[in-house]
């Protein structure tokens, strides 16, 4: 396996801001990663290219964001064995219903794993991601857990900070 | 221009009946046609290989009937400089708004046209290809003008027969 | 500059921002095109006598730009045999939901086609005018295959800068 | 003021179930009709000769049933003075709500009124249409009055009944 | 008669701004009217007092202007033979569905006619309530006629402007 | 049977079935209750009077059943100050949307609690009914609690049934 | 039964403004309640800790504010015999479709009971929480009838100002 | 790693033909799995021991096939660092749009990845996992790009029989 592990592709460079929530997750997990702009509508040959080379290219997990008729995780779905996370980028319809219905209505045998048009959705990709690759490495596993153990604290403290609050 | 003037292209086999109400229409205008079955997602190759060469191939319109993620139109639009008019299949999700919202919601530079998800649709895509070859065909023209002539006397016979059987 | 030329109308005068995103591709492709403001509800007059002249008048292909109960491309398709482009303007309902449905769900035989209300609509409009012309004008075929090369190319850089940046 | 006071147009003829439901609602209150198979999109015409004729003709309330792309209410408004009544067809998209939306989101100055497009809608077109005519018909305003004393007297039996069976 | 023809209530003083469209209107016309502020919810008493004497208070038509859970329309509706006009409010709810949706679906018998969610709402029911009262108030009549050549008038003069604007 | 009693009020007789699905758990749970057709709209004075004495007659609990513009739950809720439980019937609208926002949309002050508009929403009402009465009903609490237990006993049955059919 | 009467669970502290709504009516009517942040995907022990102890904890009524993929109202239903009352918090999915819809389409047998997703949602779960307590407390019966009194003295002088400045 | 590699969990056994559809699948590709039902609402103890104790025995990825108030699988994220795979079964909410969206719009560190509601969504979690998996299994990897390539053989075949047929 190569230093490449993840492939954070955005389907418009407007997308940027969703993807660095992507990439900032993976960071702190120190899951290597690779970032591309590739628009399966204005360079779909830049999209197969990227796809059908992604597996041999050392990537493991293909995170896609993208908006509107949100083509990009279908497209590279249909040409990799590699596992799709789709971002459906919130939109004016109605929050991304556009999105959301494009990335997730796929026929049977070409699979698409869409996470949420909210806030969460991007971190949530490379989360899905971080859990795909600690199946096979160890050390992930146990950042994955801590993290979990992290999440339930800093709750647990906003409880504290609300309930003196509120009281 | 060769005698394959319409290609009709569906996604799945499914789809033949809404192709059947396309290819009725071009049979009664007299228009030449091809109807495909290629799928964005399961036969991505093959669709690309179409698309690239349809214009070479002597089509001058493309009619894509595809539902879910339909991302067949989008995908045919990316590959080739030819009128792309998509039929967005009906389905359980809220009668296939899944499927127009992914036709429809195109990026600037890569235009989808699209019909309705209603049972006008596919009849009504094969009327718009007409309109678009009767830019240059005068008899095509005629024949549309003889065909708008033909359904506003079949809704006079219906208002005829509703006025008496309603009086 | 062709004999051909694109009607642009839109409902109202608050279109008017819609209308120049689709003047400026066909500016921008150098096709003629005339700009209108006809409303399908306070000008009924007004519309008809555009759409049942605009074959005589040298028109090829209209745009229709419209909100809320968009009757504007029905009513247009309903009286000539051009083809018909809706551009469905974004509204409060949803993001345009409304205008959406009303455009696309047209009775068999009287062919509306539809772009999305997304921001990338009146653009399409143009670009599926220019598509349209292009089938016999063969410098505008060549016009919208640099077009689709210069889109790619324009991918490429913000990949190549976003790779950069995100690395 | 003539015989016929309400117009029932429907704008295709499969539409028919639904007049029924609007002039058996009208027979009841002796009110007289005229039932008329008119369409937006394929004889436009013969619409607007209707509604341009309308006030001349006697009729004093419009009922305009039609559905998906339902142009036919509001077009009908932007030639008349009369009032309109809109009778949403229910159709396969969410129910119908292509036909509520292409009904009721009209622009300001040409009013639509429209009934939902649920069961009720075209009974309830014409007991609207009853409301208005009874503004200046004494007799209808009593028969509105027995009316719902009628309904609240049947709802009393069935609850009377109900209360028995699941006691 | 007297002089009090058109009641325009609303839920809430919230819903001030689209009761003086409304009420902007009817003055436009000079019609008499009466605003008031009544809440099926939270006032449920007045609401029920007011909709039983409306006619007796020399009401031709009621319109009810609400949001969200929309009841207004329709308990005024049950309490009176009158015709009565819903406005309903734009929402959070994807616009308004809410409001839409509780406003048009009524039960067969009893009768709410429903403007759009969109700007043109409330104004839009004080000319279907002005069409109403001209069916017997033959100065009305003419107004309305008038009205609406100024309408096209104005349509015209934009498209004057637009048509050298975007030459 | 406790003297706090359930009114089941439905706003129509063809909502029976739901009816009898609430009825069937109250029963189960030895709850009296008493059911009543009562509409907001064909009966609105048998609803309010209803609703004013329902403190009076021994309730402590209504569930309310409607569906479309479901105003009865709030037009109760208007007039006592008991707790409302909304069952929002299912209709042709997207499975019921129409119902459930009606239901749940109210003004701050007068309260609605909805449960669903799936097959469990009737019987759910029932045992929300059941929950509130059980805080002074220490019977009742131990019943529900058997309740869960026997849930979970009957998932743990099926769990069994599909591990052995599946394996 | 102890002082803390009603918890108030919000699933992120991005909810406290919600949270505050309905903490400022249970305050109004002097009932206690205690604040909490628990979240039912990020502290999960956390929420069943607290839903299995809250009957014992002396709650009598749980309301639960969360959005999106809103688990938390049923995982608390599922944990205890008390009534859960959900507050569905507004997203930018259609104004908080997800919400709702998450909320209320619970199975038989486990209730949720949920306000809206509008501005008046978080206060009525309080409303509707003093409600349930005045089932056994005679002096919380009659502040909420005191409250029902005010509410239509405000509207009426709300009425009373618009009349005037409307007229 | 023991044999059992998926977990395939379902809500409810009316899920059971959503189940076997992933199973079959699953089956195909050999890969070991294991189904059970599991109620997040009717038996949180049992899904709660089954998540915690998910990676322990010997489960890489776990299917979640869940309708309306689909918390199944955000509650099993919540408690294991495994890939959860949501199946979002279809209602009749506009399709499934309860369930699609209560398992998609997760909080940012839990992650649920989702298919479509449609018809594919059960297979494609299996493929999914089949994706997952071949991650490590060489074999699989190459099982995945034999079915890719006879999708591919099969839609061409399905394309020879309809050019033929529509010709």
């Amino acid at each position: 396996m190569t230093e490449n592990r993840v492939a954070v592709v955005m389907g418009s460079d407007s997308d940027l801001p969703l993807a660095e929530k992507a990439t900032d997750v993976l960071k702190a997990f120190g899951i290597a990663y690779e970032a591309r702009v590739l628009s399966a509508h204005r360079s779909p040959e830049a999209v197969w290219e990227f796809a059908v080379s992604a597996e041999g290219s050392g990537f493991a997990v293909i995170i896609s964001i993208a908006g509107g008729a949100a083509a990009l995780s279908g497209v590279i779905a249909s040409a990799t064995r590699l596992p799709v996370i789709a971002v459906p980028a919130p939109t004016g319809m109605a929050g991304g219903l556009d999105s959301l219905l494009s990335s997730v209505q796929m026929p049977s045998g070409v699979p698409v794993l869409s996470t949420g048009t909210n806030s969460g959705g991007p971190a949530n990709a490379a989360y899905a991601a971080a859990r795909i690759l600690a199946l096979s490495d160890a050390g992930l596993a146990e950042a994955l857990k801590r993290h979990r153990a992290e999440m339930a604290g800093k709750v647990a403290d906003k409880d504290a900070a609300v309930r003196e609050k509120l009281a």
